[in-house]
């Protein structure tokens, strides 16, 4: 039995060794960033930008100064060293390189923390406006997963246009395992967004969405198909690939809209499990049509349908 | 660098005080419920309806009573709480009036539990005959994620009866994070219910099924349009806006069943992605048609796929 | 006001031993499997799997045999108790049977951890190879949820194909909990297998599928129908009710492809929102036709979209 289990532990780390099985493992080297840690930042960013919703919940204008400042002091520590870290062992920069960049990385983030505010207050106005079931903006912090979706997402594409990598990703993961909405942090999205009950929604790289715009669930903006190099036959990273939605738009849920030169107009509507691939002229409605029903012995069932409604 | 951090901390506590930025911080004003302490709370309820399955294991007949007295006693005060913050920061209501409901309305939800297990136990059970993968009701209660929502859905709906608010919708939103099921605390749903899979499913506010009603995955059961006021433009709340499924209906994965007149008769089946906006009769099976295909070269795909099929 | 609460705690108990509530709740008997702990294993496996993306973070060729020593040492132990409660509680088996087998289950699961990180070093890397948007290999160790998703059901297969009950189930729904792809333990996936955002994804029990398949978000491989027991009227369960996709096959978002008999021959791809319940042939692209859009005054979109593109 000893020897039965020593085997098992011997083939296991021979794994370890193994060039075949780089990329899955990280020994030796500086470490990886933390994806735990990132979520604990993540929270304490929740903190910050919903204070009285989350841990601390006796904050007053008397003691709101030591909250924040106790919570922006130790953020500036833990994202330099997650920072620092996702330089090292993504790019190609010296110990020093990174070092010297990442607190400054750290405090220009944070620094976007009342911007984020502001774009979320007007999120949070939004979906109170666009949502018959909402009762109040208080029900909305708390219980729309699409504010927690978008008020990470935003974080995230502040941290990625600051350059940082792979800590984006890592947040808006946590989000899309939270949620199940899937934003990429490179996309861009405008002021009062608003995503309802959001389980299944992507997002992708290089969507372009205007103001005022209004999604449910299940909506996909994705990629067409994928350009390859000609001479290598490798993926070409980086090309806009994702639709562009104008200012009030609505896409209503499970509609697919595909492609980096699929543009819908400012004030179109796309109705439930539409799927455009084409752009769509602005104050348009486009729906589907009724598809053809098929009754269990065939014949149409129109008719049916009629004589019993009531 | 302490001068910069200064400034920071200042910028983010002036958004605090901001007009601008109302409904997304709380200060200074009585505590809001605690979305954490509410999951805690659900934690506790679960272990009240499937006792044996979760953190006590050693259940018996000679320990339920201390099992069960513990939790009771415990719930009461800590629902009590909840229920008079929800009160306070929703309602307009005094102190006085919230301290003399809250702890009623506390004791009468948790005389709820015996009727939500039952009707648990007639939706696992449904579960079991109707899914050929289910081995035994133990891996029903575990492992379905449609358990999962449907049970706290069922306390939600009981709380959102008593006329509690918020918190109902942060226990549904739990259970959306958790699965993927996304369902309003409003909808009214018989017995032996049974979601499948589950993710991506949402049912509204208005919502009315029966019993013996069963859904998978991605089903959406939404509204077609919403009112608005006539005057004002404002949304209107609280109408009908969300479809009814009588008794014994079935709707396969990723259909879309829209409006508050659209009534899906009992006995009905509607098929994967169909996109129903009218009544269906009793009895009537609705499938989509199989959709015309696309070979890669523009022809039809109808004869290749039958040469080929084994 | 304590008589009201003893009332509310003898109603629940009283529910705790009446027989139609049997199968939710479980007293007085050998212990059920704990999904917690079940979650706990999970996590210790993927430190196992992905060595210096967790939580020891300084691992290096020095340190890595205690590392994976303890584990596996602590692994066994566990393991063998929540298989030993597993085969109790679900399996007409003794006492001295579960224990003489749930060791050594134990063991031969774990000595498959080499054969699952063989096969995720060719998914990770066919995430990079099919992926414009992925930056590095670490990236998808950390981000991708498919990543999370198949990583626990190959785990789960091997666990499933010894034997083991009720277990392997748990650590799918795990999965599914966290990523929104639901893959059951039954089903056969080969090599290099990629599933991109993945919110949605149900793979059914008996789906077969082949190497270097790649699938999206919504994507389900479901059960056209279930058969029935001719003499008993109940489902028939064990039968083959989900596709086969042979290598080299493409899913784009929301297809649906449905029925044992489908099968989608190798270098096929199905497009997005498919609806499949028919064999599609090798080298074959299948994708939905343009559906006709309606424009809000009835006349067709077509014109209008080619006047305004860009």
């Amino acid at each position: 039995m000893e020897d039965r289990q020593e085997a098992l532990i011997r083939s296991i780390l021979r794994t370890y060794d193994d060039s075949a099985f780089r990329g899955i493992h990280h020994l030796g080297q500086c470490s990886l960033p933390s994806y735990r840690e990132v979520v604990e930042i993540v929270k304490d960013l929740y903190e910050l930008t919903y204070p009285g919703y989350g841990r601390h919940q006796k904050l007053s204008e008397n003691n709101a100064l030591y909250h924040v400042g106790h919570l922006v002091d130790d953020l500036i520590v833990r994202l330099n060293e997650q920072i620092r870290r996702a330089m090292l062992s993504t790019m190609d920069c010296s110990q020093s390189f990174a070092v010297g960049h990442s607190n400054d990385m750290a405090m220009s983030f944070l620094e976007k923390v009342p911007k984020v505010r502001e774009l979320m207050a007007s999120d949070v106005q939004a979906a109170f406006d666009g949502d018959p079931a909402a009762k109040n903006t208080s029900e909305i912090v708390f219980c729309y997963p699409g504010v927690t979706a978008v008020t990470l997402f935003r974080f995230a594409h502040e941290m990625h246009r600051l350059g940082v990598p792979m800590i984006p990703r890592m947040i808006t993961e946590y989000a899309h395992s939270k949620t199940g909405i899937d934003i990429h942090p490179g996309a861009t999205i405008g002021r009062r967004f608003f995503i309802d009950h959001g389980t299944g929604v992507v997002i992708g790289e290089t969507t372009e969405i205007g103001n005022d715009v209004k999604i449910y669930q299940g909506v996909t903006l994705g990629a067409l198909s994928f350009a390859r190099d000609e001479t290598t036959g490798d993926l070409v990273r980086g090309t806009k690939r994702h639709p562009t939605l104008e200012d009030h738009v609505v896409i209503y849920a499970n509609a697919t809209i595909l492609g980096g030169n699929t543009r819908i107009g400012h004030h179109a509507v796309v109705g439930s499990s539409a799927w455009i691939t084409r752009s769509v002229a602005p104050h348009t409605t486009v729906t589907i049509e009724n598809p053809r029903l098929r009754y269990r012995d065939g014949s149409p069932i129109e008719e049916r349908q009629i004589d019993w409604q009531i």
